[in-house]
């Protein structure tokens, strides 16, 4: 192992002052693994954090972006129980979070890989062995490194907490990861898929994915109608709300009684506006949903490994390209954009 | 048993058409029970129907309102084997509701006590053997009277769904009849509560009753600090949301980490507005309540007297000042407000 | 519809004593729904009742025997809502067990469908509305029949109580129907299976279905150790125990920690002997299992159209040759025995 | 604070073997925090690991034995965040276990207090901060220092595992920690307790705690008829199994439909032996509870200051007296043996 890596990092925030550079191999404490990183993942949260539009406090600079990575333990500290060095792994986002509740106070305070925490576009990067877990042996390292946010969230939403039953009905807006993810679990524990987009041409590709249902929302922009249409006036058992602003009106009128909306995403505002007496007769519930933890994490990955679930990769680039990886995350992919650290490592 | 009996009737809409009439005894259906009502309480749903503004489709004229009522079984049918003559019983609000998921379609369709099904406020009323449950036997006729709707709710609210733990915090909004519950309970489950109101009198009454924190909203009106404060930031744990409109914003700005709001009643207005990134990061939860079922009913009224709760009631009326009753519940009680049929029934 | 039908009734107890009658239709409650039977499923339940084994009160003589059924709804009363004529539908065996908890008394005083009420060896049954379901669309009458007992009581057993996730493992005992159901619920749901059987034979035709694992308690009696091979010394997460005796003590031998042992079946005896401090260290959970409520069957039925699950039936018999039906039933079927009603319903 | 401390020590198995010692300070590291031990309070357990009965593979010698206790944090390593010098802090016995499901492999090489890992019948310790939780603040240290296995094990059971509803009635076997605990919970949450001794004296002192019904098991070794007569033949919600042997049989008989027994305790012997038959027909659950996890801890901690419950202590001793503190947990106390370490610390 050579005594110094390479690393995308940020003098200052912003996209354009993402540099490439040469740093230090990190140091490893005794309840470490370093972790010699084959790929990652781009999520919208590393675009809010690069631009500086997320983080409230300042991390130390230079700061190294990114929360998603897959990768293989290269050493481990003196006290490593869990892992043994060539073990694949991931790490888990929310680094306090084992089981059951969070400690109080991570919600303002909580500390997560790719910030405040530093993240994983680096070569080498060391995680306390009770952060990582192993990955799914039947993923590529490309595939395996789109899981740690994405597929958790949904995951989360659906069966963590959701306690999806087969047979029943889910709707996921539009096909990023976390959308695409969710199409995928609910699928593969028997439940039928609505997907919303304005993208007909993603719409078609979804229906390749499997989905039961499509809404054109571009032509339908009322779409809880739609919705009920394609469910008998049933309406929808989860909705994985990815929009926001007043769509969260629309996930509302289309729910089932005793049915459940994952607040995710909030791409279109950040305000949630619906109306309370049809909540009230349905008896619904909105969850808000914040990734996972690592108990769910080791239970999703078994579950990928049994049911052989692919996680959808829109388009992988080479280390050198990351800027433009962050590019294509702007212009919303089909599913997942990974960043591949070396040629001969991963698939 | 008389041929006829005397009670309240709308033969049309309108709290100034109320009319107190002689009509025959109902007839009693194999599965029924006839029970002699004893007392009433007054929920302020009944005000909405009574004033014609919440059935979708009018009930035949003349229609007799009122949820809640106590009474003995004064005659059982042919096929009944849950009653005999002499229990004290209860109705439950949704008949067809019994345990676990409702029918489906009841959100719509919803056959409850006291619109579109005939209410209470007569006499004698027949209730299916299935929709009757025991009254507690530690409380009176007119105590009893209180449960079906306002103390169900709280419990559904707070037990059936929101699985409190002691130890933990409550807040109710007002001081009304399920905000009252919502204290009894939490208290007696081994919570702290705390209570807001616009009336500091009411507020001292809530102390009396071991509140333990008040929030005079008048004075704070952005009240979500004081809670915080109360709570050494923590937050609270699960929210009575009964003031609607932008209220729930200051609700989940209060919501401890995994907290909850229960959205049950809507003063201020119905729309429910709040932004979603403290609920994601608070993993927060907002249920839809909707009274409850049969099973969580009985589950309450075996607390109720093993833990010697008593309702409180405001004020006791007496059958022929049912209007003066309804003009109590418009000037917002402190607890309950019930109507006694005859003086040597109940307590 | 003719004013006479078809039945197999006993007028004592004794396999020998079933005899084919001719009785007059079944009249129709008001709240009941007519059903024309088009298969009926054996299980060893029913072996039990015929025999006079079972039921702690003798029924009225002559009696009907059989508890699974599918059949088209040929009339309603008149205020049936739930189904109209032409409906394909099954019957719930604990007839009073809607959702939830049972009434309670219903262990003791169970109103089950085939003892102590009449059963479905008939071609026309009546039913309260309340007790139907609709058949899943996805299978065939004869497919249909093999799910009120012996599917249900799997499902129960591992979905509505057992909450299984994907990537656990599962080990049922033997190749029954509970046990072939269990074996297909299991892997539609990304678990993975063990089945043990004394029989070579039956053991490779579970592996055809997708069984993970095979273990030939002929050659190893104490399996569990065999078990936790299979398992990487993990352990069971769920077993079905349908052999009883001391063969429980083997299977908590093969528990993982926080399995669970769902307890259905007795062959070999109806005492449980086990050890305590495994238990205790492993935190199992043994679980009695008695078939299950309509709702959870409305779940598992819309699970089997999506999942597309087909029963597994060794056998199909003509409606004359019941009683060689019974004797296969003490053979030991791979899956299901059927009984089919006339050449021309089901497929 | 001096260089040296006094201890409790075996320098092999055996409680005559057990001596008073001068030992170094513990060292601390980074995350640990050293605790001044106030109070100890002893369990069965203790008494097997000091006889030497208990631990599969002999700890490193001298070995200090006892696992519960409460003390001041006395000084804090470099990185611990969730304590300060001057807290009541108490221990969590699974060392490994904070919330939801334990590590995989505790239930056979599980690090807990007392044994293997050291104990704290010394008037210091460490402990890794995230193993210690806050002493509850409306006890005194003695009081408190009877937490950790006792009353987390009776919590565990009844709230944490067994959902306890108010209104439910509890059976506890005897009069020892783990009994009373579950006493004083059941009847905090609502629930009524029966209660069985083969001492009259003691079931006296348990309807002086509120004991609901008491059943002298000496005058009435079939004591499930008497438990069935208690509930008007309903049967309990949760047993506490601390007998063991042949007992948890009654158990079962004595069991209300949907009821759970808790397998705690074995002193009558460690086989399991019941029916299946009324098992599965009244979907009881045995479950092993093995005390709990840290959140379980904290969730108890502040249900018994909210519910101001007293744990029930037999007799206090000096720290001199360790042996006849020993010797007393033989005898059989009513409530907890607990051994002061000063006497001016605590109450």
């Amino acid at each position: 192992m050579s005594e110094t890596m390479k690393r995308w990092q940020l003098p200052s925030f912003g996209l354009k002052n993402l540099e490439l550079a040469e740093a230090p191999l990190p140091t490893l404490a005794s309840n470490e693994v370093l972790v010699r990183v084959a790929a990652v993942s781009l999520n919208y949260r590393d675009k809010l954090v690069v631009e500086g539009e997320l983080l409230p406090d300042r991390p130390t600079m230079p700061f190294v972006p990114v929360s998603d990575m897959a990768g293989e333990v290269a050493a481990t500290g003196a006290d490593v129980s869990r892992f043994k060095v060539g073990d694949r792994v991931l790490g888990n986002f929310w680094t306090q979070w084992i089981d059951g509740e969070p400690p109080r106070g991570m919600a303002r305070h909580g500390l997560s890989l790719g910030g405040p925490l530093p993240g994983a576009l680096a070569e080498f990067v060391t995680l306390h062995e009770g952060v990582a877990v192993k990955a799914p042996a039947s993923l590529t390292d490309e595939e395996a490194s789109t899981l740690p946010v994405a597929a958790l969230t949904a995951w989360s939403a659906l069966i963590e907490t959701g306690r999806l039953k087969a047979g029943q009905t889910v709707l996921v807006q539009g096909t990023g990861g976390v959308a695409l993810f969710g199409l995928q679990f609910a699928q593969a524990f028997g439940a039928r898929v609505i997907v919303t987009s304005r993208s007909a041409e993603k719409l078609e590709r979804a229906k390749a994915l499997g989905a039961f249902g499509v809404i054109d929302t571009r032509a339908k922009p009322d779409w809880s109608a739609s919705a009920l249409d394609l469910t008998d006036g049933h309406g929808i058992d989860h909705v994985l709300e990815l929009v926001g602003g007043d769509n969260i009106s629309r996930s509302a009128a289309a729910l089932a009684s005793g049915g459940r909306i994952a607040q995710i995403g909030f791409m279109k505002g950040s305000e949630i506006v619906l109306s309370a007496v049809p909540m009230m007769l349905k008896r619904a519930i909105i969850q808000g949903i914040s990734v996972g933890h690592r108990r769910a994490f080791e239970d999703m990955n078994r579950a990928i490994d049994e049911h052989g679930i692919k996680p959808v990769i829109d388009k992988v680039y080479a280390f050198e390209d990351v800027r433009a990886a962050f590019d294509h995350l702007e212009r919303g992919p089909f599913g997942k954009v990974v960043v591949r650290f070396k040629s001969e490592v991963g698939s």
